[in-house]
């Protein structure tokens, strides 16, 4: 069994769920077959099963140290980096015009999803550098194009996002970095960013930047930010490398988990001119860098997803091995003991990370096939409601899985014991790895803004109207089902309630009164979500039980039971959420500061 | 503000809550005052924030090595517990008659929480040797007390337990490691433990492990258990240390958290006799082992307890203090950032916290007085009536602050964001020594088989009877407050739910079967007795409110608002979590163990 993915699982979501055959079916992906996608799949399995995931644990213990003003990273470090590179890797995601492969970002997000299971802090960086050519192509001038794009696409140089600031990180209308003009289409770089992942290192050749800064006559707020390319080393005009840029490295965070990935203080222009330029128009610099950022949110998702499911396999495989105890009533010693998966309380640990694991698998792959059907949508009005499905969903793609799977990494730690709570065992590893999905890439609660504030009430509703079409064949499906309807039933209960819930939100006039619950409101609108992807899975699982799944019968059946736990178990807790939400209470909310230790 | 404790807050579980002065009152309390009970916690304050707060962090960077079959502690280990040592700090809860300071277990039990809120790894070791002496007492003869009891006390030698084994943690009855008599009254050991916490170090002169283990013709399982003490080095007849006992210490654990405690792998007997002395009597161990267990179980609730209200304290300090964006709706960039204690989402997170911090040290302060009424009860029924409620609660005790101190902590991190994910921050540091509680001393998962399996039918169901009575004073104070009876209401309902929740699971025949829920039965039993703590903390504030509280006016707003959240948020959550259990649900239980990924 491997330890960083199922691929029967993977197939379960191409094929079964989300309907491969029609993206490969597309112009845009025609020169793809079932078997090339077969094939890059095992290719980075073996890569990130032989390079990656056997140095985790040290890239963990040796992180990146602080000498002379530089970033010194562990060779292993580099050395698997250089697999992923030489091996083509970094292309997946872009197009055959640009020398990428071109893949469905369907399946380009398990090709990455694998290095993520195996080694996350390792491939940070080249996902990074992913979302950040992805904005420079989208919003960049082409001579800026032509310039950094080709080796940002091959992986010789790595890319950053550069937002938060000591003094400001949630707060982004509050940045103070300034960018200068010089005049001849240059501007010059000052302040200091904070928080820049990958910021400096010594593994790839250079590091380009993207900034957010001020122009000096720029408005205040998120209305006078503009988006600079600020490279390491400055790139000359036939693409050779030049001089530094001044950029200096003022020190390096010393995080508790994604050890490997570098996270640093920068300050831009210590010691000489730091010039950069501009991508997209002045002012604007917000509104391109979401570009990046709403990539980034689904990454992130679907970090935290696979350190769920690497402690997921991992204590899965553990608890079929590890004898110990006897059924409760089993009272002689003389009988052998159990493999632990036979204790209930052990399944129970299995199957909550089955659910959330496998849920949110579910979710940034219905998210990963929403943008490859934007990607070759031809009818406008399908085109914009793939994008309002999108921004409805994003928060929840981010948040749900990092509040979720990190819940089902301290299960695999539980599953193991002491020996989980020891760094001898990748759990521990994983769990301290995703602590920070819940924190970065907006934090759970900015997100809890973002869609009961903003993203419910897209398009005057429309929105969530689109969301429950999408869910009406599910619906249907399962009316139709003796074993499943019950479920059906109590997924358009709560969806009512969810919906009678952010009818109820809306009529409160007072802006901080009617968000004061947005957080428990974003944890239970995702289960709701879950839910019915969940449901889908059932459906799939049961018609194929009944069609005789013959050797997949136990997979299948896995899936069943998964949904009749969520149900029974997740979604009546979900409701009373949704409940508590609909009811506006004020205990949290009128609790002064002083009233906590009454100081 | 303290990061350690909020005074305000014990005088209120001492004074206004679980009656301190009627303790003082007794004849075994009777020596101390409320003034020398404030002299001695004001003095373990001073010494918990000066000398063991700031070396935590050093501490846990810095853990104890492994060197020629050596434990080496670093160097501010030994000067922090020479302090607590040299102050008589060990000698709290031992009897004046044997050099203690005979102090009410309440005090005692938050003058030492100081200790474990400030550096919880560093002060493992005397707690452990604490209730090794305790131990010792209650079931060592004359002989053994007489030459190793006044130097545990004194904190000179430190004591440990040993139960695991490597192949046995949970399922003690397993357990290998043999003891055979030698005819002089000294058994000679011989065996491996595992996860012994303290079992080899270079601080205190010597060390007494309490072991578990057969002797040659005892029964299989836990029937044919003994208890040992071993010394570390022999003791000679005049108390004077002699040779070396032969225990080797073959490896160390590298643990997540707690680092600062060595835990360790022994092998007794290896290189030359190790010699044992029976505690007790034969096959007998388990049961005594138990005296230790159960204040070993309740020390590990106050522990995560500490954890939980280090981090509360630290986040709500920070929260109170960083400057970061405006309220939702404010879009002036013009308007100052506000402190982010004013986000409403800040006050839940901290909320949250207050609620789970405040509500175990509500029910550990409660099983203190329990453990309290118990050595001043005169009346054997009486006497027995308090054993039972300990009994009930020992699991709850344990657990429920275990679990939900550990979310609280999660929740102190989010609060600071990046910075909370960095070891420049206590946060992360006390999140990732909170995570080893709900594993040590019976994982969550054997409490919940221990509580539903045996506590809640305990004397034939009388036990729950008992609970109840205790509970009636706050139901009816509840039903006669205008803003409290709603609460009271709730309780009553849910506790209805749990009673019918466990006639139900009784009525199943298969113990595997009836166990199966039993860990969300544990969590869900713990909301309702917190849920009860918190309505009398709540009946205590109001009422001081109407009595014109003046300067503790925001104090006990905090109380009320606390349980106010708490019932609404909270419990109809666990509710739904009985009304699972009640249902008998057999998903996962059905679930076999190929099913979870179809392999």
């Amino acid at each position: 069994m491997s330890m960083i993915v199922n691929r029967r699982d993977v197939d379960f979501y191409l094929d079964e769920m989300f309907d491969l055959s029609e993206l490969l079916a597309s112009e845009r992906y025609g020169d793809h077959d079932r078997d090339s996608i077969t094939a890059i799949l095992d290719l980075a399995q073996q890569i990130a099963e032989e390079a990656f995931l056997p140095c985790a644990a040290e890239l963990d213990e040796c992180e990146p140290v602080f000498e002379d003003g530089k970033a010194i990273t562990p060779a292993v470090l580099k050395t698997c980096l250089e697999t992923y590179v030489q091996a083509g890797l970094p292309t997946a995601t872009f197009d055959a015009a640009h020398g990428g492969m071109q893949l469905p970002i369907l399946v380009a997000n398990f090709m990455q999803g694998m290095f993520q299971a195996a080694n996350a802090p390792a491939v940070g960086y080249v996902f990074l550098t992913q979302s950040n050519a992805h904005m420079l192509q989208a919003c960049g001038s082409q001579a800026l194009c032509d310039r950094f794009l080709a080796p940002l696409i091959e992986g010789r140089w790595f890319g950053t996002m550069c937002l938060s600031e000591p003094h400001a990180g949630s707060s982004l209308s509050d940045i103070r970095c300034m960018a200068e003009p010089k005049g001849d289409g240059a501007y010059k770089l000052t302040g200091t960013k904070m928080w820049i992942s990958g910021g400096e290192q010594d593994i790839s050749e250079n590091i380009v930047h993207m900034v957010l800064a001020r122009t000096p006559d720029a408005p205040l707020g998120v209305k006078g930010i503009s988006l600079f390319l600020v490279p390491k080393i400055r790139v000359e005009d036939d693409g050779s490398l030049g001089e530094s840029n001044n950029i200096a490295l003022a020190g390096l965070n010393h995080k508790m988990g994604q050890r490997g990935t570098t996270n640093t203080l920068l300050n831009f222009g210590e010691g000489g001119e730091c010039l950069g330029y501009l991508v997209g128009e002045v002012n604007e610099g917000l509104k391109n860098m979401f570009h990046m950022m709403n990539e980034a949110r689904i990454g992130v998702g679907m970090l935290a997803t696979m350190s769920g499911l690497a402690g997921y396999l991992y204590s899965l495989d553990y608890a079929r091995n590890r004898p110990q105890g006897r059924h409760p009533g089993d009272k002689d010693p003389n009988s052998p003991m159990l493999p632990i998966i036979e204790h209930a309380d052990i399944r129970r640990l299995l199957m909550e990370q089955k659910v959330a694991v496998e849920g949110s698998l579910a979710l940034l792959s219905y998210c990963s096939q929403l943008v490859d059907r934007q990607l070759i949508a031809s009818d406008p009005e399908e085109s914009q409601r793939l994008t309002l499905l999108l921004e409805l969903l994003t928060p929840v793609a981010k948040s749900w899985p990092s509040e979720y799977t990190l819940e089902a990494n301290k299960h695999a730690i539980q599953i193991l014991g002491g020996y989980g709570y020891t760094r001898e065992y990748p759990v521990e590893r994983l769990y301290r790895d995703n602590r920070l999905n819940p924190i970065h890439e907006g934090s759970h609660g900015i997100h809890g803004l973002d869609l009961l504030g903003r993203k419910v009430n897209l398009a005057g509703g429309v929105t969530l109207a689109i969301f429950e079409e999408e869910m009406q064949p599910a619906l249907e499906a399962a009316a139709g089902s003796e074993s499943l309807a019950a479920m059906g039933e109590a997924l358009t209960g709560i969806w009512k309630l969810a919906e009678h819930t952010i009818e109820t939100v809306n009529q409160e006039a007072d802006t901080v009164t009617r968000l004061s619950s947005a957080t428990p409101f974003l944890d239970a609108f995702g289960h709701v979500v879950i839910a019915w992807l969940w449901l889908r899975q059932a459906l799939i699982a049961q018609q194929a039980l009944q069609n005789g799944a013959q050797a997949d019968t136990d997979f299948y059946e896995g899936k069943v039971a998964a949904c009749q736990f969520f149900y029974r178990y997740h979604l009546p807790q979900a409701a009373e959420k949704l409940r508590y939400v609909a009811s506006q209470d004020r205990s949290v909310l009128d609790t002064q500061a002083s009233w906590f230790t009454g100081q």
